[in-house]
């Protein structure tokens, strides 16, 4: 089969490698229909984190289940299928916790030969992992918004989740990334009254926009710290999303919330530190961590199909798997927010 | 009047200081009948941390509203009151949030001239700061209750809420001073499942175990953490209260705290640093700060009043105004979990 390869930093190669076959009795293999590229892929492609060079990479994806294990109860050949960036068993206290990127016997697509960004993907704890789609024939648009559902959708709704927001609540969101416009899309699918979105660039406070966006600071740093409080009574706002995961967001992040209120943060933290002092002083929080994103598969899952939200607009650069690494340089060089990744057919 | 003075490390007297007075209008002065020593009053008298020479201390009291300034309305002179250590107008928006330590026009007592352990104490904003006690006669054991709810039941309680406890939990309770023991309170009153205080101190054990503590944990530091994880299957409480203030106390918290969880501190903190990545790898939170004690007061009295809670069993060492040094000085040597300190009658 085909598959992006990393092999060193800025340098992603297509290649044939083993076909993944089943491994354990509770796998299925998916044959991939789209794949995508995460923000958090471009710490490596830069450079930034380590990724082993050889390994493929790549950890959203939908696709058609071609291959079941003989202990697999709920997941059937056929079935068109959303796979979470992480894998899980669904059965530890994790995961019946709702928190399935702990699960005791889980891991991640991405690595360690489990790359998404290939024409099959071996899934472990198959019946605990994958959700089929209910329905058939489904758009174009229909399947982009679905493909979000592996990642960046769960993940901005992660971030909105872990701030605490209440209907209602002024939402500050840090970041204009693929996954901030996600929590701004699920701020305003969680009922948020005002979401103030910090962008510097005129596409992404279109969608930030039309994902539900009331106001847009432009300012960076202390000066958009300013201009929140001077939006919000001198207070802050009443709960923020922080979608990057440099220090300086972190700041921004707590800077913006309220005294009393929740940092609710799902960048990868890259030389992050946080102000004891400054969350002490006013009684904030963080709450950090990658989306359980299984756990919020279903809810989001129906929205999608009923047309409430159309998260697959995020995507605006498409290649296939034999142009990869142009999905990598344009997200790389900002010239796209997300960059999707034709990779089989849905029949 | 007579008033405890901070004149440097390990040295407290006590001193005759012009009678406190209304300076502003929305002033009241309270005439003392109970203060006491807080944990956090230890870190100046031990030099850890700065107090100015000569002012006074202390910021916990209950007593007699002696005279009120002429734009005061809800407070009547002769009222029983007792006092957040924290006043607040309970007007401005964060007050309204229910963050009175946040206050716009606020402060704290306990220094700049406003110190509590003394015969009179001037209260600022007297109608959002003070509560007044219904009834009257109450017996000993009631008003050391009562003073409690000027600072150490509602930090315990804020530990507990800003954990996000919710009924049935498991709750880690770390530190077994007064705060810890008010938070092991303030968990069984919230409905906790189960609650774990990690003590080593036989006095402060059977306390916990009254207030509510199922389990008691003396390890310290990994193989405190180790010896919570092997009681709760390995994956650790449902919310953790972090009632110290050191980062080795924090490092506890957040270590037995499971997966997606959140650790409530309101230790004062001192040299402690949170692991960003520690929290992101497993979804965890914190959220520190002093308690809103103004904010829990109603609900805490109530229950106080009826009887259903009785945290005026932290005070094990007791003396009067004029020997508030050896208040100080018992918790130190930690003799005593809490000291009180008689300074007035109640008529």
């Amino acid at each position: 089969m085909r598959a992006a390869i990393y092999e060193g930093p800025r340098d992603i190669r297509v290649a044939d490698v083993p076909d993944h076959v089943i491994t354990e009795p509770t796998d299925a293999v998916v044959r991939v229909v789209l794949a995508c590229v995460c923000g958090s892929d471009l710490w490596y492609y830069r450079g930034e984190s380590r990724h082993r060079a050889g390994d493929g990479i790549g950890h959203e994806f939908v696709g058609i289940v071609e291959q079941i294990g003989p202990d697999v109860r709920t997941i059937r050949q056929g079935d068109f299928v959303v796979a979470p960036f992480a894998y899980s068993d669904g059965t530890c206290l994790n995961c019946l916790a709702g928190f399935q990127t702990s699960c005791l016997h889980g891991g991640v697509f991405g690595g360690n030969g489990l790359g998404a960004q290939a024409e099959k993907v071996r899934v472990p704890l198959a019946d605990g992992t994958l959700v089929p789609v209910p329905g058939s024939g489904h758009s174009a648009a229909m399947l982009r918004s679905l493909l979000t559902l592996s990642d960046v959708m769960g993940t901005g709704h992660h971030a909105v989740v872990s701030a605490s927001m209440r209907p209602g609540d002024t939402v500050g969101v840090v970041g204009d990334g693929a996954v901030g416009l996600s929590a701004v899309l699920a701020a305003k699918r969680l009922g948020a009254g005002r979401i103030i979105a910090l962008s510097r660039h005129p596409a992404r406070q279109a969608l930030a926009r039309e994902f539900g966006a009331t106001d847009i600071v432009e300012e960076r740093g202390d000066a958009a710290i300013e201009a929140v409080l001077a939006m919000t009574h001198g207070i802050g706002v009443d709960a923020a999303a922080e979608c990057v995961g440099t220090n300086e967001s972190m700041g921004t992040a707590l800077g913006i919330v309220r005294a009393g209120s929740m940092v609710g943060s799902v960048g990868v933290p890259h030389g992050v530190e946080i102000p004891v002092g400054a969350l002490f002083s006013k009684n904030k929080g963080v709450k950090c961590g990658a989306a359980p994103v299984r756990a919020y598969l279903p809810e989001l899952l129906a929205d999608v199909l009923a047309g409430r939200i159309d998260p697959g607009r995020v995507f605006d650069f498409e290649t296939d798997l034999e142009h990869v690494a142009d999905a990598y340089a344009a997200m790389d060089e900002r010239r796209a927010i997300k960059s999707l990744v034709r990779v089989g057919r849905t029949a």
